[in-house]
């Protein structure tokens, strides 16, 4: 036990955190959709599941995990239909198989406006209610949740800081990459972070310290 | 009072239920996106409210009524964006509007497999999803509904003859679009269709009787 499924492990998110679990030597098995992939994958350490996020999802891959991490998404190259089927619907099905499988803490990425995509960013809206709905049946599903927002994904080298609260400005609001799947690591690592949803900017406080802020700001 | 809003009252099914509570006297606001359409629909003796359900609902629009009809789709023509845009949360914001007006009567006019998307037709899975996460948010508002889940629709005169068990074959899986109008309109009319959901398909059951039948089912 204490191994963590992650779906979407072949992602932009995905990589790197699989990269930074090996390296922190935490259990970790990582979800993707074809054999190639996971030759990839299972050279960085990890143990690998080959499974379809628009199919069934399989009891084995749940059934020896304690947390599961869901960064799979379509991507903005698919139509808004992939969208629907795997940003929304399989992570409703990755929600609902984590409760059959009692997981003990279920780490979500969503993003910066799915609390409120009535005012988020107008071009992406139809993304931001897929990721609203997403998160609304986690909140609601009793899994003990841990929900990330980030904000516009950059590339960038990891800086190893961050902000949970939202910058002023539009141009502020992203972070990179490598910067969310440390944010994911730590969330896996904290248990502080159980039942947190927090927006992630980059910004000036250490990661570690990020969230114990986050959970003071709850707390009171 | 006693007036009912019809939303997406220039569509195919709108239409025609428009004209249908034009003939029963019913009072009806119909809800249409521009001047034009609705000039036609004052022609049939509805009062409209022009208003765009891709922005923020007008409370004029739901003030001075008591029930909803939500008949509104973006259709096969346009991106899936749009179904997210429209079918999802559009209905979700109308939910919200008739929760925030007291209204007393819900009419959703949903899809066959909105309930259970997973064993749905696979090319339209993602429409059934959205339909899923519509009616739920109606079934979880506390708002009094009524859910009619047609089949496939067609352009065929209306029969009056439905029937609300699924049949054992794809092809019976049809109902016509005025006999959908005319179970709106059944609906609307008979307080005993309140907190039900039904799949309507065209049968041998006069509309009449077809939902005293399913609240017989329903209690036991």
């Amino acid at each position: 036990m204490n191994k963590t499924l992650v779906i979407g492990a072949n992602g932009q998110i995905g990589k790197q955190l699989i990269g930074q679990m090996a390296l922190a030597k935490m259990p970790v098995k990582a979800m993707v959709r074809s054999a190639e992939q996971a030759n990839d994958l299972e050279k960085l350490g990890a143990e690998t599941i080959v499974a379809d996020l628009e199919a069934a999802l399989p009891d084995e891959a749940f059934s020896d995990c304690d947390k599961v991490v869901f960064t799979a998404g379509s991507g903005g190259k698919t139509g808004a239909d992939k969208t629907i089927l795997v940003d929304l619907w399989g992570a409703v099905k990755a929600v609902d198989m984590a409760k059959k499988h009692n997981i003990k803490q279920f780490v979500m990425v969503s993003a910066r406006d799915a609390g409120d995509p009535e005012n988020g960013t107008p071009a992406i809206k139809h993304y931001n209610i897929c990721k609203h709905f997403a998160d609304k049946h986690l909140l609601e599903s009793g899994v003990p949740f841990t929900i990330l927002r980030p904000g516009l994904l950059t590339n960038e080298a990891a800086t190893g800081l961050i902000t949970t609260r939202r910058p002023e400005t539009k141009e502020a609001m992203s972070i990179t990459r490598a910067d969310v799947a440390a944010c994911i690591l730590q969330s896996l690592d904290h248990s502080e972070t159980v039942n947190q949803v927090d927006e992630i900017y980059n910004g000036d406080t250490p990661i570690s310290d990020a969230f114990i802020k986050a959970v003071t700001n709850r707390l009171g």
